[in-house]
């Protein structure tokens, strides 16, 4: 399709935009005089007229004609396409976009709330309408701009408007596990319904090149480790634009440390390699989910500061687990030397056919074959533990959730009560006429500002360092919301095994089935047991670390804040 | 009346509470099953049965005879007696009996709800009943049982139940100005209606002994300071009865340091002293009240340890003034003999007629008589300064209060929860059966101790400074609280001497009145700017020294945390 053809087609996605962004409101919100909002009342319907305000706010009309700002949590907006209208939820992303609480971005319990289908519609800029995507649209050209879309596959009956996947990495998310694993069912047969069976009945296991050994080490099984790990730097975010501006997006520099060569990508191809490696190593390896997406704010400089953050958390923790690092995948998004190259690899990657509970097959365990019962017993005591911890995690995230309200709230402000009294004495002291005050009153107006001093120390000092003990806890909150599924995989491989017998005298199997099966269940417990034990690797090293960075930052805290209230004491008279 | 006659009087009394110990319920309160509690509902009448169970309860029956605890805010005493029901607030006195907050007992407004007579009914102990004091009952003899009611000469018509002032030192307060301030109107001529007549129209001045000397010094004029300032040590509560063990009392050893030998009073002998004082310097120097009354604790641990504390604060306050400390009455109270001499001392302090406005009599200046203008000045600009300071003390007090709720509340409780989360982290951890994982759960565990024990350091952190800068702040807030009626006294010679013209015309005085009424306006002014000077130089080493004592105290907190922390980081495995 010529360029040409692509700006009217957008020109009429944005009129239907404006035509069709009606929403119901589900609260009364009054609003405050003067600062243009607009009242409205439950079950209204309004017409959104611009959705890219920020701050949790939206403009609307109502049917009398008034235009003003309403929370977009206070509204679901419908968008009515043919026949079907879907109600998406506003608040769902609308987050970090103030940079003061990163919580409301951390706490993904939110998306619990999408429905089966996660649709969104969105414009950043009224300058830079998106595209709309009609029902039962194909995949496009796979060039730079129609792969926005390209797995925009969906058999679904009702209107699917997905442009904030449009946007950021199109993949059609058709269930929603929790808050930290998206799994697109219709392209991963080793889940839920397909099972393990896939693997352990296959006549013929295919011959991938890539094999995954696993030794025993000091520990229990483990991963074959590359010599030297390889690490990667995410930096120095751009933002471009395409389609002669009217769209707009950020690129990071990925740099491998295997070859120092920076590749520039999106956060949709960051989502891309994400699907890739899911689908791929998801029932043996925890792929972690990327760093959320965000409707408002995505060119927020505070907002693309944490979002990089985060995708080198996650691009690390991925270069760090030795079978994903040397995957096919991983290596040609950090080092595919052309847009060609790039194009090439993905498209091969997409038809990988060793993925879901095929990746079993490529697991060598160089050991003897476990008995059903020890690979029970590993997966029942990996399943309490990889459970208790993510209700650890999940406590510790919520007690420094709190602290960080605490320290950004009602802490600071109460030094700075105390600022302010001792101030006012010193004022009003200086006012007594009575010589000789002088010491005193400059005693205590420096004792005012050292409070005030603390108080903004106090209020910035999260940032600085429970902002990296809840990072690394979120990180592990997704990695361990990853275990369940891998250990139902494997828990269901084990009740099939249990089956064998049964299986075999209703013929559902051949007595030869049985051992092969055995062999396969001892293969996935080997690979089970060197993922733990990687993980468990990982966790002292990171806990060990991001502890060590917390206390030295809290001793450096009370340090700064006795130093300071040691140099206010000084200014007073000695006795 | 013979010892005997007594105890049959006190076992009357203590049968007319029992049986007279009715109350109103307030508000509905709610028992807490298995904490001996009784539900009781607003408007319900119970029986108190055992009002001195302290922490803020009394025992009390309801109508079905349950028998429970009830907080004593909850309710309303009436005391029934004759034919007239008065009610008494239990809660105004139920102060720091448990310890944990002073700024109950601190925060003496709760005083401004006292009825116009303050009436208290309370028996420290069942097997300690109190004796009731009957209407129209006149004085007794004068011995150290007599006393408890030696100024209870009422005329007012209601029964008078004074029970607490009985056992406190009695005086009839037949007014209550505001939280600060006690007047005995009807001893008191120089204040309100009598006004400052009395002194500056005098025909005779008193010729009184004890000479008040002001001088000019560099800060203008001051008071004649001893060479030597005394001091005095409050010290040694101990616990006495008499009455064969019927009456307890609590006795302190005051000690000067003029003679460093200890003299014992108990509270109703600081209180009579501070009448005298009142009485007799009221006009001119600021006499702050005792440290409130108590009705339940009062042989409380943390609240004698308190109340000694103020008083010896009182006293150090009074010894530090060179009119006050110079006084007969203070150097009786300090240094009386024996029984004797102090009983003889008390009734001739009593009888001292240079009480009120006439102290200024004995004021002589030693410097040229000042113009109305310049008195009139000076009394202005110190007005304005001791009300600005009074409202940023309140201030201060009030930010201080708040700070004392959350480092002995939230803050801990939150260190609690972060130091219980690194704890539960450790459990979790050291439960994964992988190799290798003590070093790091030993240093969580000891981090999760490290923080219970900051929360334990910042919950104990107030009673260590904050504790003295509310308690010197309460101490200028009874000072400030006096000034207001100082003032006003010599507002009142100001509007006097302004109307000489218009008396004389009207022959209301003589011509030879003005300026004698003009000298001793010029007197009056020397004796407030002496005591405003005082005051000051006062202020300036007393919050020197308290703002040091506080910041320095905080420094160690600060530190403490810091070394604690740095312990705790020096677990962690170096990386």
């Amino acid at each position: 399709m010529p360029t040409k053809y692509y700006i009217i087609y957008i020109q009429i996605v944005f009129f239907l935009h404006l035509r069709y962004g009606q929403a119901q409101v589900l609260y009364d919100f009054t609003a405050e005089p003067g600062n243009g909002e607009l009242t409205v009342k439950e079950g209204e319907t309004i017409t959104i007229t611009n959705q890219s305000i920020g701050g949790g706010w939206i403009e609307a009309r109502n049917s009398h004609g008034e235009t003003g700002l309403v929370p977009e949590e206070y509204v679901e907006v419908s968008v009515c396409v043919s026949q079907s209208c879907v109600p998406i939820s506003w608040s769902l992303h609308s987050q970090t976009s103030n940079g003061n609480d990163p919580w409301t971005a951390w706490n993904s319990d939110t998306s619990k709330n999408l429905a089966s289908v996660r649709n969104s519609w969105m414009s950043t800029d009224q300058e830079h309408p998106q595209a709309y995507q009609g029902p039962g649209k194909t995949a496009m050209d796979d060039d730079e701009w129609d792969d926005e879309w390209d797995d925009t596959r969906s058999s679904a009956c009702y209107a699917e408007v997905d442009l904030e996947a449009a946007e950021e990495g199109a993949t059609n998310r058709t269930e929603v596990q929790g808050p930290t694993r998206k799994i697109t069912l219709n392209k991963f047969p080793g889940f839920s319904k397909s099972g393990p069976e896939l693997y352990l009945l296959a006549k013929m296991l295919p011959k991938g090149k890539e094999k995954i050994s696993v030794y025993m080490g000091e520990v229990g099984p483990v991963w074959l480790y590359p010599e030297v790990q390889m690490e990667c730097l995410v930096a120095d975010p751009k933002k471009g634009s395409k389609m002669y501006g009217l769209k707009s997006y950020i690129e990071y520099q990925v740099t491998p440390s295997t070859t120092n060569r920076p590749v520039n990508h999106r956060y949709k191809h960051f989502d891309w390699l994400y699907e890739r490696l899911l689908e791929k190593y998801g029932s043996a390896i925890p792929i972690p989910s990327l760093p959320d997406k965000q409707v408002t704010g995505r060119f927020d400089e505070d907002f693309i500061k944490l979002r990089m953050e985060r995708l080198q958390s996650w691009m690390s923790r991925m270069c760090r687990h030795p079978i994903v690092s040397n995957s096919e995948v991983l290596q040609l998004f950090l080092n595919h030397q052309d847009e060609k190259d790039w194009k090439l690899g993905k498209r091969k990657a997409e038809k990988d056919e060793t993925v879901g509970v095929m990746i079993f097959s490529q697991i060598e365990a160089e050991a003897p074959e476990l008995g059903l019962d020890e690979v029970e017993r590993k997966c029942e005591s990996f399943s309490r533990f990889t459970k208790a911890m993510d209700d650890k995690v999940k406590d510790l995230l919520a007690v420094g959730h709190d602290h960080w309200k605490r320290c950004t709230g009602p802490l600071p402000k109460q030094y700075q009560k105390i600022a302010k009294a001792f101030q006012n004495l010193s004022t009003v002291f200086s006012s007594s006429g009575y010589q000789g005050e002088s010491t005193l009153t400059d005693a205590l107006t420096a004792t005012g500002k050292t409070y005030e001093e603390i108080a903004t120390i106090i209020s910035e000092q999260p940032k600085k360092d429970l902002h990296f003990l809840v990072e690394t806890n979120l990180e592990y909150k997704g990695i361990l919301g990853c275990f369940p599924e891998t250990i139902t995989v494997h828990k269901a491989a084990i009740d099939k095994l249990k089956d064998a017998d049964k299986l075999v005298a209703t013929n559902k199997i051949s007595p030869h089935d049985k051992p092969v099966m055995a062999k396969r269940v001892s293969n996935m417990s080997y690979a089970l047991q060197a993922e733990m034990n990687h993980f468990h690797s990982n966790r002292i090293h990171d806990y060990n670390r991001v502890m060590q960075f917390y206390l030295e930052e809290q001793v450096k805290l009370y340090e700064t804040i006795a130093g300071k209230l040691r140099a206010a004491l000084q200014q007073y008279t000695t006795l």
